[in-house]
């Protein structure tokens, strides 16, 4: 893969989704742009959607919600809770969203440094079961993974990030 | 299986630990034994050991912190964040033992009312990993959970539960 690419992992018959990317930064600011919601917002997601935080604490016992917005006005609401955090290298929450009834992922990121100032992240996610996790594959889950990484590049660059597309 | 033995599904494969337990009341109190600490503490877990709640927020974006206490009075702390709560029927919440580094995983408890006032309680636990979910299957939960559930019984029929034992 290229080093800016996504890679995907979807191990055969577990309900599990692994996400590696790198990052042209170290891994204090990939950190600081998954728990500031000043900075999470010009990143996370589609680049077609605005983004509104509200609720954002990421710590151990802590929680977070937040809506994305179509450009019809459509909002799509998410949430979860965090399990645990430890700054810079590791955030273990749980990620749900309205509408998709009681199905709920745990998910774990994990930030490793790599040589000349990189970051490596790597989300694992598992859901309950096998066919929760191929729609979650088929849902264009990856459209918003692809392009939201693109806009964190240039929030770690410095850029504006969303409102750049 | 006898109505109140609990039956453990360890499918094949999966990082999934399923436990299934008929109780003798109607869901309504066997839920709420779940989210009021002062009955939660005089059921969960193995009979030998008393329980401090730290924090017991059952709510969507909670969390939860208690401690089990030895005979010995060594302290084996627990935690999680609550992802989804509602009465009575459905709790998901992340787990975690101090000591269990980095493990964490994805509960989701649902009650179904049966005939006669009586309620199947289901649990559904997932890992990242099956090796983590097999080392659970030995670490003795088993005890712990068949034990806690007989506790659970007499505080629904009224009584003191752990310390009747």
């Amino acid at each position: 893969m290229g080093k800016h690419e996504v890679e995907y992992r979807a191990p055969e018959g577990l309900p599990v989704i692994e996400i590696v990317r790198e990052f042209d930064a170290p891994r204090e600011l990939v950190y600081r742009a998954h728990v500031d919601p000043d900075l999470l917002v010009r990143w996370l997601g589609p680049s077609r959607l605005t983004m509104k935080v509200e609720r954002h604490d990421i710590e151990r016992g802590g929680g977070y919600a937040y809506t994305h917005i179509d450009t019809d006005g459509t909002e799509y609401k998410f949430w979860g809770a965090v399990h645990d955090a430890r700054e810079p290298e590791l955030i273990t929450q749980t990620f749900g969203f309205e509408g998709a009834g009681d199905a709920a992922s745990l998910e774990r990121l994990v930030l490793d440094e790599l040589d000349g100032g990189r970051t490596r992240l790597t989300i694992t996610s598992v859901v309950f079961d096998v066919e929760t996790r191929d729609a979650m594959l088929r849902s264009g889950m990856k459209e918003g993974v692809d392009q939201g990484y693109a806009q964190l590049d240039d929030v770690l660059a410095g850029g504006p990030g969303r409102s750049a597309s």
